[in-house]
This record gives C-alpha cells, structure tokens and sequence, in this order.
C-alpha cells in the first residue's frame, strides 16, 4: 500500500499517493467513453459560459438553443432513446452524459434536460408507438422542439390537484383543455416562452356526457402550442421573464381557452379513451394509475442529482485550487504568510465537502445503475419489478434532495472561501450559484421528495399504500398497530447489532472502532431506524389524542423530514464503503478509506446532538469523533489537489484564470 | 395584557395581538424620521429594481450614481458629517438611514458605502482640516466621486502586508506612489472603475534617504485617479467587469506606475511627514497607529452588519406573506389544501429566522448606539474612551459577522420557501442573494473578524496587545499563565450563577426555567466562556509539546472562532433581553417575549451538543428545549404577518405582486 518514496510516520501512518488518471478512471465508471465525449463537447463550447454573461437574454435564448442542437447532433443527448428512432438505446449513458455536461454551462443543461428528459421523456414513456412514430426522431435531433406543462402556478409539488381539464368531446372525437382558474395556469415551464411547438399537458380527464362527466385524474396530452412560431388558436403564452439563473432557458406561463386536440393526443400507455368516450385502463386503482405515470418520469430526478453532485465537483475544483496558491496572514513564520489550505479551519471548510462530493458521486452511480437496470428491462416482470421500481423511486428523490442541497451548500462555501475573487463572474462562482439554486426546487422540492421517501419507508413500499397521500399517510400508519411498524423497521436488532460491534458494549468511551466502517454504518443504521419508529409512534400518539391528522403530521413533520434524510445518507454511506470495499489494495484504496471516513464521521459529527440524546454516543466518543474528524482533514489535505483533479472538469470549465491558474 | 378578544387557553396562555405601529415606532427608534425620510427615497426611486434587470451594465452604473447623487441632495446619505461642510451632524442618523437603505437596491446602498461611508469617511477620520475644507463639501453631495483604495489582490484582509509603496521625495517635497507587484494591484475597489476622481490609497510609507529608507507602515494618501474621465498620468485602470450582483457598483483595478502627489496628500491627522522628510507622529508604537487609524473606519462595518440584517427582513416579508397565501397539499381536510405557515415544518425554517433578525436588530442597535457616542466624544477621553473604542469595534466586528451570515442564510431559505416563484426576478431573491452574498466577505472576511474578536478577548483587550496580530497573539497568550485567562474569563464563577439559577443543582431535568431569560443567558454565557478557557488552554499546550506557534494556531482555529461566536451571540441576546425588560407590560412585551424566548432556545438547541458535550445539558432537558422552540413556534404563527409588517417595508420594494398580493 504504501509507495517506495513515502516514509512511513511513527504510528506507521503512510501517506498514500494518487495516481489522478487511475482515479478519474474509477469515478467515470464504464461510460468513461460517453463522459469523454461531453468533455469534448464541453470544451469545443467552452464559449456559451462567456455568452451567458454578454449576450442579451433573449440572444443568449437562442444561442443556448443552437448548442443544444449542435450537441445533439454528436449523439449526445438522445442516448437514451430507443436505436430505431436514432437514439443510443442505452439509458445509464444517458445520465452520465447529463452529468457530465453539468460541468459546464447549466442553462445548456437544463435545456437539454427539459427537451430531451421531461418532453422526450413523456412521449417515450407515456406514449405509444403511435406517438413514437410521429415525434422521437424528430426530438432527438432537436428539429422538434417541446415542452412538459406539468406544474401549475398554485400546484407545484401536488400534481394530483392541478386545475387544467381536459374533457372529452365523444361527438369530435377531441379532448377540450381548459385553464379553468387563475392558479391553474401553467407556469414555470421550459421552451414554453419562445421555442416549443408541443407541449405534453398534464390535466384532469374528464369522460362521460355532460349530465353525468366523470373525473378520471390527471393525464398528459399532446398540444400544439405554438404555430409557425405563433401561438396556436386558444393557447395563450406568456414569459416568465428574468430568473435569478438559467436565462438561456426560455420559461413561460401558458392558459389554454377551449383547445381542441384529437383523440389519438392522450398519451395512452397507461389508460385510453375510446372513440365513443369510454375510459380504459390495465391499471384500475386511479391513485396507483396516477403514480405509476409518474414513476415513468423519474430519470429526471436522477439527472438533476447527478447534475447538483457535479455542479458542486466544479465549486470545489476552483476554491481547492485557490486554497494551494493563495497566501494570507504570517502564521508559521514572520517570512511568509500561510497557504489557505494549511489553516485548519480552510481545511474543516473544503476538505468534508470533498469527501461529501464522493460520497455522493458513488450514492449517485448506484441509482443511475439501478434507473439503468429497472428501465432496460433487466429485472423480472411482476411484483419484483414493481417492488425495484419503487425502491428506485424512493431513492432517486433521496438522491436527488441530497445532492441538490449539497450544490447550493458547496457552492456557497466555495464563493466565501475564495473570498472578493469569488464575486466576480469570471470566476465561475457566480453562474453556478444562480444556477444551480433551483435545483433544490424542480423536479420536485426537496422537503416533499423526503416526505415521499418517508411514505416508503412506513409503508414498507407496501403496494396497496404506494399512492398515499399526506393526509392518507397519517391514517395509515395510525391504523396500524405501532409494533408492526417498529418490529419491521427491526430497531431492537438494530440496537443489538451495534453494541455487539463495539466490545465494551455501552461503555463506548475508548475511541477503537471510529475507523471501522461497520460501526459508522452501524450508527447511521440505528439512527434511521430510530427516527422512523419514532415517527410511527408519534403519529399513532397523536390520532389517540384524538387529533386531526393534518394536525398530527404538522407537529411530525420535521420528525419525518429528518427521518428520511437519515435513511438516505445511510444509503450514501453504504454505496461509499461498498465502492472502497471493492478495490484493490493500494494508495486509491487507503485515500479513499480516509476520505469514506471523513465523509462518516463527519456525518455524525454534524448530528452528534442527536447520537448522545439517543444514548449512542457518550460525551467522550463524541469529542473523539470531533478530534478525528480535524485529524482526518490535516491527512487528506496533501491529497486535496489530486482528489479534485480526478473529477476531470475541462479546465475551460473552470475559467477563474487568477484562481487556478 | 390580554385583549378583550383573545379568550386565555386552558393554561392560561392569552395569544397576543400586535399593534404593529406601535411595534414599528419601536423598532425605528430615535431616528423613525430618519427613517422615514429613506423610506420615501426609496419609494421614489422604486423603478430602480426594474432598472437592475433591464439596463446594461454599463447604463445601470449611470443610473444608481444619478440616484445617489439626487438622494445626496435630500440630505439622506450626507447625515455623518459635519454641519458646516453641509452634513447633518449625526452619526447615529447616517447609521439608521444606511440601514433603511437595504430595503431597495443593494446596488445604490453599496454606492452610497463607498462614496460617503468609505471615501468620505477616509477623508473626514483620516485627514484634517486641510482635506476636509478641500473635498467634504462637494463629496456630500455627489459632486467629487472618490473610492477607497485599500484592498489588494494579493491582501484582501491582511491589510498591514499590503505591497503598494509611497515613498517621500524630500527635494520635490512629493510622495511617489507605486504598485511594486502584480499582488499589489488595488482590487475590488467600488467607484474605481468608472466615476472616481480621487483615490483614498493606503500604501506602505517609506521615508528617509534613499541609502537608508525606513518602513513606516501603511499609510493612506489622496490621489487624484481620474482627469476629465480619463485616468490621470502613471495610473492604470482596468474594469472587474461583471459580478454576482452589485452590477451598479463599478468596481476595478487600480495600478500606479511612479504617481507623484504632493506632500499634503497624506491624511495626516495621525502621522505627518515634515517638508524635509522626518516622519513625525503622536502615537509612538507603528502596530497601534495602524490599528488607531483602521479603528476610525468603523463606521463602515457597523453600517454593513446593518444592511445585511435589513436585507434578511426584505426576504422573511415575502416568504412570510405568501405562507399565508400559498396552499399545498390536502392535510387538515379534503376539503381545502394547507397554508404553507400551517405545516410544522415551515413554521421551523421561517420563525426562528424572524426571531434571530428581531435579536441582531436590536442588538445592532447597540452597537449603532455606541458609535455614535464614542464618535460624538460624548465619552471622556483618555483611557476610558479607548476602551470604549476598542470594544466598539469588537462588537461591530461581531454584529457585522452575524448579521451577515444571518443575511445569507435568510435569503436562501426564503427563497426556498418559495419554491419556483422564488427563482423569478420579479420576486427579489435573485437580486437580494446576488447582491448580499459579498457583504460575508467585503469590510472584514466573517472569519478573519471573529479572529478579531477572539482576540481581544483573550487579550481582555489590554492595550499593549490590542495590535496584535495571529502570530503575536499566540505567543502573547501562551507566554501568560493559562490560569490567568481562565481566571480573567471566570469560568468558575459562571458554572456556579449557572447552577444557582437551576433549583435542582445538576439534575435539570425539568422544564423549569427554560423560559427564564437569566437561565438563557446563563447558557450563552457560560459556552462562551467555557470556549475562551479551552482556547487558552489549548495554545498554552502547543506551545508546551514544542509545536510551531502558527501549527498551533492552526489546530485551535475553529476553536478561536467558535469561541468567538459564542460571544456575540450572547451580546446578541443580551440586546434583546434588554429591550423586553424595558418595554411596559402589555401585548408588545408579551409577543417579543415569546420572539426572545424562541431566539435563546432555538440559539441553543441549534448548538445543544455542545452542551450536553460540556455537561450544561442533560438528555431530557435538551429534548424538552426542542420541543419548547416548536411550541413557541405554534404560538408565534398568527403573529407572524404582523411581526413582518413592523418593518414598514415600502411595498414598492418588496415586488413579488404573486406573492405578497
């Protein structure tokens, strides 16, 4: 492990040496070759991050648009599409490629991400062949440009209460859809304001004769929204205007007034209206109808995760970079000042993120595995599927929510370390932070991902209670008997499992053990398991008392929040250690283990408050991890440099010339 | 106390009801007409918002100095100077008037930072009545634009190893000023890019023969930058060209090749330089010149801390506002959806933010209080006032620290409360983040400030010490018997006031006295007190096992600026404890009481680790204190929009016509 020109410290400590290419290696994983060609991309477009900030917002719109084109025609961008339509037919390659490009300009990649992910993606997953035929080839070039008019203005998160209706016409055999209130308009919606011609429109069905209409939930349809550039007859469109980021991507409002589209516009993979206008679904239960339409559109939340993880990789890169160069204040000598890099507190800043960052890039390659295998078709039809599909589900917004709110974190804390350079934008920091910012909201806020995850949890993704709301969430778990939620989340075994790891059973005062990646897990474990039986019997206690149940779940609410966000940094951890687990002996090996560490400790460090009300820290241990965790940072500090040139950012991606020069 | 209305719960708890009027008057404070002034400026000069978005930069430049220059003429930015340059005589008046400032533009706040705080400051503390009869009356009102050439790439906060050189030519009787290397160019300097005509530069003073040039240390001079808009002879100016935000605030370069001014350039009302070149000032020691001359430019950092903390009550109106409006999600009912504020979760992330900015405003009224007295000489000089100065600019070190960071991490979280809206322009986040995000870095680096501060506590701001610098500290106080800091810092004392305050001595397991401020403040003080021992213990022991003095400094950082920290929260608190003490019984006194208890509690439980790491808080109490934050924040909600509206925020500046409607 240790190499021939490093001396081994008394404590037998060797301080490893990364081999950078052998490290990027690993992290581009087996779409080296799709990350290497969005590299290239990248840098022959290196432009478009100097354009974002001379160009008008309207030129920069255009722009924006001519590079996703010009990408798409590299293949790029349709890797996900089926072969027959001049799609790469392979979806893991598709979201490294999305992650990739988040290395550049994010309004790019967002474009792509509304064209190719949420337009694209409805019409190939909600569609049939059909609709295939009539607009895959041509989306995937870009020639066909749409939209997906999903969220309202007064429904964002709660599609299933959106307010657009799309009633049947039996006699014209045509949907009719409507914005029946002002909150119902569309908002927010990409390549609505100047360049989609389509929109895929999420509305309420309505069938029936108007004497006895039927409300079947809300479906998507093909709209025409724009005519030769115009709008088309009863669409209104308007812009949103300017954004706090991502002005190359043109968003808008749209009401539709009476818009009569054909029968054949419902996208009918999952139910169908017959020409006579009865409705028609293999999928009887309307609530599970509803969520598994939705759960054929959860590529878009893996990409934005692994978009977040990687915008936050390029913030890094730069204040790391800056940390080794820049020098402030007299410390160890009164003959020059100190690198950044060398205070201990620079070091606390950077240096958990980056390990944060790798935790998260391993977390994020098992989903994007897993959307890969559900969505290939590799997994058995059938219960089992259903049963991969929702774990998928679960864990893509868990993903997602980390890694989003990681950017922003990182990002933010890149800027305040590279102090007043920082401000200026040709330092990167300012279009990533505008950005990257709303990532925490699209694709789904991140508190409501987290509730969905916690749903999951209680109902042990139980099939009969997948599609349960907030409120049917408290009357379920309050139904149950609180055991049965506590014996299956299993935390007496848990409690077990983690006192047999540490020999001295609860006199858990020595600091043996804080290295061993089964106790992290361990605590991480018990941790999750805690908190949702907590839940669970808060919940209950609540009903007893004869609450509401919006009530109870409003005095639960950050309980359930944090419950998930404990489990899903619980998988984060798993996918580190398994990742480390899996190498070689040698130097990657003992620098990855100290930063799989770091990133645990740290972990707990950050909720030790927690670990000691819940008797599974002791005061001692708690100060020890806090000593490890600075003792861990002063080890990986000569590794900082090569750890972030690993991630492979083209350095045009990087510009900050007086930063990383 | 009760209102005829409120009928008083089961425990006898009578919701209050707010007089916001009355709240806002006291709020305001003595300068609610100063106040009030600004806020019709600002609501004159509204469409400055839409201006920001839609003019280049290089016309929003133009814009933001014709609106400085017509608020100069109202008298607004002009209060701090003297009566007869045509100023109003009042440092706490220019103080409150720059706080309201932050409700609109930050651009045109930043603008009048410069040119009246920064530049004009310069010249009045700095200069004597030669400057001031010279230059204050025509910079008071717009009409002589200068910057403040202070910053260097290469020296951002380490201002005493700045490389810019002026060196007195005794024979031409001139000072010829140099930047020495690429390091020493000025940068970031605010009005330098396109509207100074003069430069206040602070440049190393060198004088004496050329065989035997002696260092004087830094030293500020008046240069003449600008000629009829163009650079003037030897100096070169280059663009910063574009920022995060503040896009109206030229900032630049400045590099000057041999610039010769005259001998009456330097500002010389603490050091002098005869004709014949003999360096001549009344306060011997060059550490504490420096720091005296740097001392006097306080006002700034007071006026920033100000800014930021009125930036964050813009964001907490309009994301208080549209909870009150927005719903989401059926939760109470199927009938209706919840209101945002409704939601535990949400009540969380928005209270305890408006409770710590009502603390930082009244503790920021403190510290704006204490400038104005020391600068008015309303205390008696010698001694006592320099110990005045000198926790002044402790505290204004502090407040300007929190108060920032609180601005950062409020904007964000609003913003993310507000989901997609949020992202629009039209709804100011994007122009309160981007414009905000420098004031951590700019007028003192947030960490290097709370060094600053750890500083003088350790040193119990003895004089002989207060110019210090890292190095110096740590071998000042390692040289001192660690007892002596323990003994000053009286760590002792505290623990037993703390345990007095607590009936049951050690055994705190009831919650009991959780609402008592004196049980609160004890908390607070004893951390921080705690902190400043373990700090001094921790250098003494370094330096005890032979380590260098900046590795120890470095292994203790985020010890130093923890302790730090604690401090200023606890002055912070202590202004809010103040204030509530002095109000008469009434509805006023019980609604800020509630906002002080949930600003203490949520102070500690955000930290409570600490305190169950130092033995100040058991399991039980710790969990009852999180539990008290959300019961406080239950009582607080329907205070909520009212606790907003006492910030008599124009409307005009607050936008968001979706949101706030």
């Amino acid at each position: 492990m240790a190499t021939d020109t490093a001396a081994p410290t008394p404590t037998g400590y060797v301080q490893p040496e990364i081999d950078v290419p052998a490290l990027t290696a690993l992290l581009d994983g087996r779409y080296a070759q799709v990350r290497d060609l969005v590299r290239a991309n990248l840098t022959e477009y290196a432009s478009i991050l100097v354009d974002a900030e001379e160009l008008s917002m309207s030129d920069f719109r255009e722009r924006v648009k001519e590079v996703v084109v010009e990408m798409a025609a590299t293949g790029q961008t349709g890797m996900g599409f089926p072969e027959e339509y001049g799609g790469g037919g392979d979806i893991g390659a598709s979201v490294a490629a999305f992650e990739t490009l988040a290395y550049g300009d994010l309004s790019v990649l967002v474009k792509v991400g509304v064209q190719f992910g949420l337009f694209g993606g409805a019409i190939l997953q909600l569609g049939t062949k059909h609709h295939h035929d009539a607009y895959l080839a041509d989306l995937i070039t870009g020639k066909l440009m749409g939209c997906f008019a999903m969220t309202e203005t007064g429904h964002g998160s709660n599609v299933q209460a959106l307010g657009t209706v799309a009633t049947y016409d039996a006699e014209a055999q045509e949907f009719v859809i409507t914005t029946t209130t002002e909150e119902a308009r569309k908002d927010y919606i990409g390549n609505a304001a100047e360049h989609a011609e389509l929109a895929v429109v999420f509305a309420q069905l309505e069938v029936g004769p108007e004497s006895g209409r039927a409300s079947q939930g809300v479906h998507a349809f093909v709209v025409p929204i724009r005519v030769d550039g115009e709008p088309a007859p009863g669409v209104r469109i308007e812009d949103d205007g300017l954004k706090m980021g991502l002005n190359g991507v043109d968003n808008g409002r749209i009401w539709f007034d009476q818009v009569r589209v054909p029968r054949t516009a419902l996208l009918n993979r999952f139910a169908d209206v017959t020409a006579e206008g009865t409705y028609e679904s293999p999928i009887e239960n309307p609530n599970r109808r509803f969520f598994t339409m939705l759960g054929t559109l959860v590529q878009g939340r893996v990409c934005v995760g692994g978009g977040g993880i990687n915008a936050a990789k390029v913030a890094l890169a730069i204040a790391t970079r800056y940390a080794v160069r820049r020098r402030q204040f007299e410390a160890t000598s009164d003959e020059h000042e100190e690198l950044l890099l060398d205070y201990g507190m620079h070091q606390r800043r950077l240096l958990p993120l980056i390990a944060r960052t790798y935790a998260l890039h391993f977390a994020q390659e098992v989903v994007a595995g897993q959307l890969h295998d559900v969505f290939s078709g590799t997994h058995a039809p059938g219960a089992e599927d259903d049963q991969a599909r929702r774990e998928l589900e679960s864990r893509a917004a868990g993903t997602k929510a980390l890694g989003t709110w990681h950017a922003t974190r990182t990002i933010q804390e890149c800027r305040e370390a590279c102090g007043g350079a920082g401000y200026l934008s040709v330092n990167r920091f300012a279009a990533l932070k505008a950005d990257s910012d709303i990532f925490t909201t699209f694709e789904g806020d991140n508190h409501v991902l987290l509730q969905l995850v916690a749903k999951g949890l209680l109902t042990d993704y139980a099939s009969e209670f997948e599609d349960l709301d907030q409120l049917g969430m408290v009357r379920f778990v309050t139904g149950l008997a609180v055991e049965t939620v506590i014996e299956r989340t299993s935390v007496h075994k848990l409690l077990e499992r983690v006192r047999d790891l540490l020999p001295s059973g609860d006199e858990w005062d020595q600091e043996a053990g804080l290295l061993d990646p089964d106790y992290q897990l361990a605590m991480l474990r018990f941790r999750e398991e805690h908190m949702l039986a907590g839940v669970a019997r808060r919940l209950k206690r609540g009903i007893d008392q004869d609450l509401n149940p919006g009530e109870v779940f409003s005095l639960v609410q950050d309980h359930v929040i944090a419950a998930a966000h404990a489990h899903v940094e619980r998988l984060v951890l798993e996918a580190f250690v398994d990742k480390t687990r899996s190498l070689p002996d040698g130097d990657l090996k003992v620098a990855l283990n100290l930063l799989c560490d770091l990133f645990a400790l740290s972990t707990i460090e950050a909720d030790r408050a927690w670990f000691m009300e819940h008797g599974r820290l002791t005061v001692p241990r708690s100060k020890a991890i806090s000593r490890e965790v600075s003792s861990l940072c002063r080890k990986i500090r000569p590794l900082a440099v090569p750890l972030v040139d690993a991630w492979a950012i083209p350095p045009e991606m990087l510009r900050s010339p007086d930063l990383v020069g």
